[in-house]
């Protein structure tokens, strides 16, 4: 199959090699470079030797407590519950936004596969959605429209007339770190009635208009992966605001144990989700160097912006005037639809050495979810097709010497 | 409710203060002392160090590999998988067992909740059995009698006649590290066509007949919270001998991603469930000790059990001639069904600072799970009323001076 269709009106194509010349100008000597590794330069090892010393290496520990205080200090969140990855926390967040088995729940096509198993997870229907060009999320004017047209309101809550199914929830997922469009995201949630769980993996230290990603739904997600803005090795978290759900995520991501100074009973069905300290430990050490590293990761993109100015065909995708972006990972978007031009330009920085990754396959083509409804995808199909992350650790902003 | 029913013929009371007393001879100046605490005497800190200053900390490294190497080693498994905790790996066991949404899966009463969620994570329902005194674990022969009574085969599979659904599964749980009657459950899985999945999360180091627990299923699952023999902080593992289903694990627990340079592609649901590698890093120390660790929880039970000689009315749990146990937590077991005395015990001994606790509330008393299909569990909920853990670490085997 080959795509060759214009996004922009007769874009011009892009020289591969050139791009990859641009690439290497930017990263200077360095060899090879990751697409994302975490930087250890502060108290990674003193938090985690305390740790060790003191035997709390498990679920309970000061480390875990003084991690979710400092991600509450940090997003403005009123609670923040420790995970032991960003997929339980988002499992978790379905479930405390009522997900039920057979409901649909709605989530862009183009994200990471997490998102849509986490869905599954709840034995719920992931209902894909397109995204748009201009934040590369979930496209809510799209989104209205479609469910004007597929959906029926019954007491008050909101049923997909083709399947019959309750439609529950949304999980706008800020892709790179780039939020999506809340302002046109909360009437349609009012309108139709849908929880709003937002799914903020990328989006740690991204603002929408002054205000932490994870704090518009009812509950959100975050990820602290390796290959993320800041690590736990594994970890993730869930973010609320609501006063009863807060407790309830952390009673139900520690086996929903009644506590008790001895006995071992449970009033529901819970998870092994909680995050050890000792993975806390090189969290609390990574937080603080958070705006560190923010500030370092967006030296390193307008190293980008301005090197490929002068390259025509793609651009550096950029934040919103309104939003702050923690840039994540850099994406250049190729103003062509134009897959070879990819897959050349992935091929080549690929072998020399710069890490470089396409965006990933669209939910909606995985032979798992191929049979899930869908809208029309046409903007994610391009975007597909178009975008090609680069190296984006937040050591690259340091200047090489 | 009071429970004063014999168990042994005329038993004794139990002397509440006095076994308290010898507690606390046993256990020496110590205070307080904890259940179970993990003991960091190798390289924990070397290698944890090693995994902070390569970067390599999150789900890809050296240390996972190693660790999934010195499990092999030890226990004689042609494969392990290391994931995120023990529930984790029972989960996906399950799953590799064929057990389907609706299937029934038969398991222990008398178990951590975590076994009785991971058959719920499938949407399979509990079915739960007996335990028998000499073991602590599932009865094959009470269980071979009730199959017998409430089943049907149905082309080469088990059917509940009560309930119409397929029985797929049988787990055993090898309790405080004591092997389940394995000669005794095999042929009735083989006459009843169950699909054998042990979970040894309680029994790394403990054998039977000289064939160490979690090889004797098609699957098995480990753990390595911080309460156990060896630590990850948190984290478990699948063992298995088959050879579709090694890699196959693997490929679950990873995402289900299909290995590619850039690529990012999905064949299947898959779970976020690999360890990650400063928790390994943490293990690989912890395994290199584990035959020290078991020789000193070893002698920690001899002392108990000399201690308790002259005490009537209780009894130190002790393995099984044809089995070695790990020891992973000592248990005394009340003679007389007497929750009273249980209770004082508990009540006396955390006063005085030593950790006890009685055994988890048999799993059909739990809410969630009080409507599931179960047979008679007399003994189950006589031990439940008779059995006291007791402090059980490592180092408390040496000797205090």
């Amino acid at each position: 199959m080959t795509y060759t269709t214009s996004r922009v009106p007769n874009a011009p194509a892009l020289d591969v090699s050139n791009a990859v010349e641009v690439l290497k100008e930017v990263l200077g000597p360095r060899s090879p470079v990751a697409l994302h590794v975490p930087m250890f330069s502060g108290n990674e090892w003193t938090y985690v030797k305390e740790c060790i010393d003191t035997g709390w290496v498990s679920s309970v520990g000061t480390f875990v407590d003084r991690f979710e205080k400092m991600l509450i200090e940090f997003t403005g969140a009123k609670y923040a519950i420790a995970t032991v990855n960003g997929t339980a926390a988002l499992h978790v967040c379905l479930l405390l936004a009522g997900v039920k088995p057979d409901d649909e729940v709605l989530l862009p096509a183009l994200t990471f596969v997490a998102t849509t198993n986490a869905v599954n997870y709840c034995h719920a229907v992931p209902h894909f959605v397109d995204s748009e060009e201009s934040t590369l999320g979930l496209d809510p004017e799209k989104l209205s429209e479609y469910l004007a047209d597929i959906s029926v309101m019954r007491a008050g809550e909101c049923f997909n007339k083709r399947t019959g199914r309750r439609i529950r929830a949304v999980v706008p997922m800020h892709t790179f770190g780039h939020p999506v469009d809340m302002d046109g995201l909360v009437p349609v949630c009012e309108r139709f009635r849908l929880v709003m769980v937002e799914d903020a993996a990328e989006s740690l230290g991204s603002y929408y208009r002054g205000q932490h990603t994870g704090n518009l739904g009812l509950v959100s997600s975050l990820s602290f992966n390796g290959n993320k803005t800041v690590t736990t090795g594994g970890g993730g978290a869930i973010l609320t605001n609501d006063p009863t759900l807060g407790p309830l995520a952390k009673h139900l991501t520690t086996t929903a144990r009644i506590p008790h100074k001895w006995s071992f009973k449970h009033d529901r069905v819970g998870y092994n989700y909680r995050m050890p300290n000792i993975n806390a430990a090189l969290g609390c050490a990574q937080l603080e160097q958070l705006p560190r590293f923010l500030s370092l990761k967006r030296a390193l993109t307008s190293r980008y912006v301005e090197a490929f100015k002068p390259v025509l065909g793609v651009g550096v995708f950029q934040e919103r005037a309104d939003c702050r972006s923690n840039y994540w990972l850099n994406a250049l978007v190729l103003d062509r639809d134009d897959i070879e031009a990819r897959d050349r330009l992935l091929e080549m920085s690929n072998e020399k050495g710069i890490g470089t990754r396409p965006v990933w396959t669209l939910s909606h083509r995985l032979p798992m979810y191929s049979d899930c409804p869908a809208m029309d995808l046409g903007v994610a199909e391009s975007l597909e097709r178009r975008i090609i992350n680069i190296p984006s650790s937040a050591e690259l902003g340091t200047r090489y010497v």
